[in-house]
């Protein structure tokens, strides 16, 4: 196999015209800090400033992109060491040697191009993995992880991160976001998102405890609705008082019909006591995303929504192995119905904003676009998880631009657990918005002016702004 | 900003061989005459052939494609004189600034496209809007408005419009048709279309006051369904002797089940009555759908269909602004079953004629062409409203061509208020067509002098023909 | 009209850098024997290896893409000599003349690209088709078909089939494959596949004498649950030791809930005694399909299912002219949810393995590519039916890759009636599946050497490992 080459025009479409105008608009752009308002890095990384412990555990073992496929080959989670931080027993290099082993599987696949980026940016290895070569690039990795530049804060810095968004819990005291505010020693900015799924959806069976737990933690009355209501606006506002400027919000659909206040308190009240009918519980949960909504005019806290996707498909996989590790599976999405009530209420509020994501590629043209073509508080999200891929992010500025125009997208999130590979999806989304923008320009429905002002806006300006950490 | 450039490659692939192709098959369709079977001009317009009133409530007020994208970008309806001939007290000239300010919002959409081939083909300027120049634009454009040569018969002519279709209440007595047709300074050809939706509908609040007024002008007794249906067969009848060639209906659903003579006479009393039941109305308006299809039969006016989009989502704004405001959103459509009971009767009719129009993308390639590639009935229509853009054009053609072909779609359709917009968009569609034509011809998947055949059908025999306006 | 001219660098991408690589990956890979896991030829024909009757009934009659996109254009079957075989009085000669008629019907569409490449290379006729010259090109093809090479067995072998799976009943004795098998002049593999449907569906009219048919062939008393199911096993074990490797399956939707054993033994006896509900009946047939899995499991062979069509839409199309007219219909389909328990209880297991198909392109992003990247056992399906067209090819990698990568994709199946398009149909797979890779090539995504190997995987590995039969 050929050396890994990082060509300079990769992803660039192939058209000479295309290409030289992408080339140009990206050179512009592909400096620009990285503004990261939505991703799963574990802030205590950089508080301690540890070196990474092997590459297994820094490249294979947190990455269920790539954990997800090497099962779909017929590599059981046991051989790689899933889920993170189980100790399993699986051997870090024996982990290292099976994703060597698989790297033709990648072929194509975003993982890879991420992974050789990092391989050659970040440690300077420019040998393709393979069987043969497992334990040489296991040892030149390890080689290079012990090296004080490849410790978390150094990579910060030399990533360009400027805002780095963490995803938290609502119980969480946010001591690594206040650790890293009042050390001096680090420059960077990395802030919390209020992440309450688990304390909204009264259908979970952890949640009582959790309740009993916010109740603690806030100082509320919890046992009651209205001290539960006060908890998650006590919780907002330790959120926001520690720099967080979002929520992040998952459910299995995007109903939002309220409630009254009485049968929001008599489910609440069922559910503590275990007597709550399922579609109660669905309603409830439901109306949460319309509270968070009515928290949201008051706070200004920039929501983030991306429903229907079905969680733990493989059930004896999640008891085994637990939560996020692949068997997340998109189901089709349905927004604009959905929706309806939270934006009939607040859509227009001044103070109100909500980014939509999606894993259903067909409701970007169809259902969000057209919704953030008219709310003033709704943005399109950017292309995530599983449609954060070249081609998928060409084929979303195809979808959306057409009705939303640049400037109602809310500029790219990494939305990764793999720190290494955080400038890498940057890149990889400025060069693909820099490529979209290169056709209109040699299509001739753009001057290069305006592409290279819209660039700039879609790498920088749009996702400080939308997500209100400029 | 630099100048408009109407470049005359513009829209064609970026790709030499492709472009050079493109070129030449536009060059054999650029000015075939315009036939516009599908659209929402006023006729009163061309009868009275006054000079348009000003910039703002010529180019802004009256497009909601640029209202509600503005809107979006947080100017209230209040500051755009929303809705039109509202007098709402907005002045014509600070509209016209808010919307030049806020012209960067459009970069990438059609609306920016059709609205810079107005100001450079329709009245000569290629200044770029901006905050700085909105006043010298708008004082540009007034004085050319005045001119005798921009008033809307002289562009009918200059615009080549051989045919346009306006969509009208089957109670209107099509008085401006008739003038125009028996006017002889003018020589264009202007026919109505029956849209009956708000008579086919009991869920509507109007519905008995219309069904009263449907009654007198067709004289017939609309107390019964009897008349009713008998009244509609009047008015189709007097649309048809009035020169109008099709019908067109939209709808929360396809959904087209018969009801018995007997179920639909319950249900039509009953709804005059205020009795009927919410379930009762949507099989009401469902079996209506058939009965338009099974007077199509009989009197051979072309049905347009266009189900699926749900209106006046956000209510306050209908409230305050009403109908047409932007509000209007799509959901998932389903096509396939929901029109079998229609297509099971009058399917293979040979008279009969339906034309699927739709927003979501999806069911043109699964639903709408497999349909219009069995049902010698079934034509497949243009992309309309969300979907009339550059990119969603060629998506449409790469969708339906495999199964349907060519000639089983139904010619573009411009579906548009801003009459100024008219060239433009049917010059759009001609250009893209000769865009996925030359693809196909370099692919070598198809001979140039069939392409040449083809992309002339598309632009001006197919319109023709399908809509039985030939 | 031109002659037909089957370029060499037909599909291949305009843009010279892709076409240049595509060429050079297509050359490696062109002359690869066929591996067609999935088709629908009939055995007899090569068991009989009589000269192929008239070209209207090797062409048009058999080939349900063609006759009806033809009365979508207002033939009627009757005059088409639909349905095959039913001698239906339309003379082949009159047939093919309609066919002619109508050649401009087709542009654009791949059943004129397989027709045009079956003329010039099976036939060496490079007279396109026309009203003018249709009685000389029947006599033409009449006189080809009459000579020795072009009877089934010496186009088999010009066709280099290495492998060709045909769809059986599993009533069928399979003799002609044993024919086939023990006749030593014949040196190609043909394989049955057991196609169930109508024997799992006890919602059809004819499935009490089915069973009953069942019951006899298999010697099991399929009067029981019990019974049937052993029945259905003995069949299984009859096709796999006839060669067969795989079992394929349709269905109204993907659902896969097990029953009990007493409900299962309950809704099949009731079924039988006529006294079952509908939605039990649906439920046993959701059931049956998760059994399939169960038996696949143990014996091995690969399942193939395909739902969510809507077949014989148009009813008196079905009761004239019966199945597979081009009556059916794509509807939306759903594969996450329906498939869940199958895949929770069988979805790991080493033995199982399930390649899915769709009609519905939307699922193979959002869906199809999602599964497959998690589960060992799921494999994407080609692009299929509806769907098996160049763009649709294009659109598919694009979608899949992503997710899925290359190597969980299942290879190119034909599904083809139409003997002599399968070297066409196969030829256009990989040329597509090269152009794909091409863009990857010159985009810098994927280097050349591993894109070769790729291209070869694809054409002839993976559907030889993926359906068992290498």
């Amino acid at each position: 196999m050929s050396e890994i080459t990082l060509h300079p025009d990769r992803l660039f479409p192939t058209d000479p015209s295309i290409r030289s105008v992408a080339r140009s608009l990206y050179q512009e752009v592909a400096d620009l800090p990285i503004v990261s308002p939505h991703g799963h890095v574990d802030p205590a990384l950089l508080v301690d400033d540890e070196p990474f412990p092997d590459p297994a555990n820094l490249l294979v073992v947190p990455d269920h992109y790539v954990t997800r496929l090497l099962h779909a080959h017929g590599v059981s989670f046991d051989r790689l060491g899933v889920p993170p931080g189980s100790a399993n027993g699986a051997d870090p290099r024996a982990i290292w040697r099976t994703f060597c082993e698989h790297w033709w599987a990648f072929r194509g696949t975003p993982s890879r191009y991420w992974l050789e980026a990092e391989l050659v940016e970040v440690f300077g290895i420019r040998t393709p993995p393979s069987a043969e070569n497992a334990d040489i690039l296991y040892d030149q990795l390890a080689a290079r992880l012990a090296s004080d530049d490849c410790r978390p804060r150094a990579l910060f810095e030399r990533f360009g991160i400027e805002v780095l968004a963490t995803t938290d819990d609502p119980c969480d005291d946010l001591s690594p976001h206040r650790a890293l505010a009042e050390d001096a020693d680090f420059k960077g900015r990395v802030i919390p998102t209020f992440r309450p799924d688990a304390y909204l959806n009264p259908m979970r069976a952890d949640w009582a405890d959790r309740i009993a737990k916010l109740g603690e933690v806030s100082g509320q009355d919890t046992s009651s609705y209205a001290g539960y209501i006060a908890a998650l606006e006590q919780r907002r506002a330790y959120f926001k008082a520690n720099g967080g400027t979002a929520t992040d919000h998952g459910a299995d659909d995007a109903g939002s019909e309220s409630l009254s206040e009485a049968d929001a308190t008599r489910i609440f009240a069922a559910t503590l006591a275990g007597t709550a009918a399922g579609e109660e519980q669905v309603a409830f949960r439901r109306h949460m995303l319309s509270e968070m909504a009515r928290m949201a005019c008051d706070d200004g806290l920039v929501m983030q929504l991306h429903p229907c996707v079905l969680r733990d498909h493989h059930t004896s996989t999640f008891e085994t192995f637990g939560r996020d590790v692949g068997g997340d599976l998109p189901v089709a999405a349905e927004y604009t119905r959905a929706l309806r009530p939270l934006l009939n209420r607040y859509g227009t509020h001044p103070n109100f904003r909500i980014v939509l994501f999606t894993t259903d590629e067909d409701v970007f043209g169809r259902e969000i676009a057209p919704l953030a073509g008219f709310y003033p508080s709704v943005f399109v999200g950017a292309p995530w998880w599983f449609t954060d891929t070249p081609d998928a992010i060409i084929r979303f500025r195809e979808a959306v631009t057409d009705t939303a125009g640049f400037h109602k997208t809310a500029g790219f999130v990494d939305d990764t657990r793999a720190y290494c590979s955080i400038p890498a999806r940057h890149d990889m989304a400025r060069r693909l918005d820099c490529s979209y923008l290169a056709r209109l320009v040699t299509e001739h429905r753009l001057p290069e002016d305006e592409a290279l002002d819209t660039a700039r806006d879609l790498a920088y300006r749009l996702p400080a702004e939308t997500f209100r950490v400029a």
